[in-house]
């Protein structure tokens, strides 16, 4: 998407997800088939997307925020001859549908909680359906917008963390294929990197559905990043070994008192960290951050048992056997040594930072 | 193979290795095909054992000695027709290859050790060939039994320590599939489970060969003792709900301090255990202690980088990405609850307990 941006410092060579003007559509890479296969997809259909958002074509909390607004603005675009009660229901049954899509990140409510204010202040004041999709439209691309200024801030915030001639573990894929432009956990790294830090980074394959492997292994070996590939279960031992130095993680939730709700397998890095005294860092935009909800109240995700009964299309095991498919866990604040967001960084104790930095937020919903 | 012991006091519903007498054989399931394919192989030849081994056709350090075990014996049988000298040269060389086969796992060096010193007892006594050969195989079926007997008395043991209505994690498959009979840890399972106790069992599927996938999930299936898969990184989640009441594995190597080396993974779940408050025990037989050797002097394999890369011969990851590819990590003994042993179960101070049961053991090499 050009024009959000006027120049961006840093290279961009892969995109998770952009609004092309010319078809007045939301597009998107099919991360499900990387790196074997680059896959673009446009659509202005919500069915379509939430289809994408479920079936984790689109993942990554900011995408997927993103991507659920700039679904909403292309819709607009699409419906705006209809009379404006059908277009109103219409739009309200399009926010409806991608807010189902996933229980969990943060970052869709957020960004359908804005489409929802816009659309109700439009309303308000017109009945214009192309005026008010056009204000859709410009809302999604401000979400957008923000997402990759956020990244860019917190790659910014972030590298002042990370010494020269380091290693870095990093879980899942907080990447370009998770955001609108750098990534957050990837963002730090990338920020480090392109400042002339010497950086090597450790990868975890990321089970179920190896997003490590698949997708954080082919966003840095494009980038020329050094980038060594682990199992899961690796990181205890690399860590005695004195493999890693630091960890810079996602986060598809973080609660105002500071537990980041992220990718299954992150706690058992957290507490292996914790044990080995490596600082553990959360890289998160603040649009990740719930001031409303305690941690108890956060839906964990279970997704299909397939997705670990098979990789890759290939049976691993018992066809008939149960399965515990959580999508995320649970990180405890004490293991969290700061969270990186656009607005700084912020450290224990939470309960009393987040609220902090939150109130300095501008933007409101 | 029948005769070995009377009476098993428990099904034995798969094997991993046996010696078959009308062949002079060793035969072993070949695991690396498992659950899909039930493949027997049989073999006097110990560059082809030697190579199962490395291949982990047959795995499990207390499989993988009395497999190398039974190799010697059978090879012996075989070349029982060469004059003294080249018999004695064949032999040696025999444990040579099979002592290089793999360097972590304790047993292989316990079982090759016990025939090295059965073979120069009989060459100070005897030039006739059959006879020696004919106390290898003795000297390998006592071996043999050993290990089943040491299931038995594991699992009576370890089943005193398992709750009723209990569920039990288990990482990779210490089970009949690495062992002579019932396994270890899922030797413990199978006794506490046939004792009426009620259990359920949650097996990682423990990339990267996916041992607790192919192999603990198709014995307990089989078996018909409930099982539930998940994936390596969810066990701290897992423990965080409360869904799993105690642990049990396996070892390759006890250190006499009561270091844990054992699959790639067990660190992470023990430190998970040790902050949740979740018992966390070890059942190996005293033929994986290790009372020679440091923790520091331990060699920790590191296995072909295409194991991760690759998932059933399935690209994962892009082609030229480096891997860590360790198989095996340590677990401090402060991680321990206690160690299962055929002679016991041994309590920290392991540096005190351990020594003390291992001058218990009337076998000496």
């Amino acid at each position: 998407m050009r024009g959000v941006i006027d120049v961006y410092p840093y290279p961009i060579l892969v995109k998770a997800v952009w609004f092309d003007e010319s078809r007045s559509e939301i597009c998107w890479i099919n991360t499900t088939k990387l790196p074997h296969e680059e896959e673009i997809i446009c659509s202005n259909d919500p069915m379509r997307v939430a289809k994408a958002i479920r079936d984790m074509e689109i993942r990554g909390a900011p995408a997927i925020g993103v991507a659920a607004a700039l679904t909403i603005g292309a819709y607009a675009l699409k419906i705006s001859g209809k009379g404006i009660e059908e277009f109103i229901a219409l739009i309200n049954s399009a926010i409806h549908t991608l807010l189902k899509t996933r229980p969990t990140a943060y970052n869709l409510f957020y960004a359908l909680a804005k489409m929802q204010r816009a659309l109700r202040e439009m309303e308000s004041k017109t009945s214009d359906t192309y005026t008010i999709a056009k204000k859709l439209v410009e809302t999604a691309l401000e979400i957008y917008r923000e997402d990759v200024m956020a990244n860019l801030k917190i790659g910014e915030y972030g590298a002042e963390l990370i010494p020269d001639n380091t290693t870095i573990l990093t879980h899942c894929n907080a990447g370009a294929l998770a955001t609108s432009a750098y990534g957050t956990a990837l963002g730090v790294i990338r920020v480090a990197w392109y400042k002339g830090k010497r950086i090597r980074v450790i990868a975890t394959e990321t089970r179920p559905l190896l997003q490590g492997a698949r997708l954080t292994v082919y966003e840095l070996v494009k980038e020329g990043i050094p980038v060594t590939l682990v199992t899961d279960n690796a990181v205890g031992l690399l860590m005695r070994k004195g493999k890693i130095d630091l960890v810079v993680v996602g986060a598809d939730r973080i609660t105002r008192d500071g537990y980041v709700v992220n990718k299954i397998g992150t706690y058992m890095i957290a507490l292996a960290a914790s044990k080995h005294k490596i600082p553990f860092y959360v890289a998160a935009p603040t649009s990740t951050i719930d001031i409303e909800h305690t941690i108890e109240q956060v839906i964990i995700e279970e997704r299909d048992p397939r997705e670990v009964k098979y990789v890759m299309n290939q049976l691993i095991t018992l066809e008939q056997v149960g399965v515990y498919n959580y999508a995320f866990d649970i990180t405890d604040p004490d293991l969290v040594a700061a969270i990186i967001t656009e607005l700084g960084v912020v450290k224990p104790p939470y309960d009393k930072t987040i609220p902090d930095i939150m109130s300095k937020k501008t933007s409101t919903w």
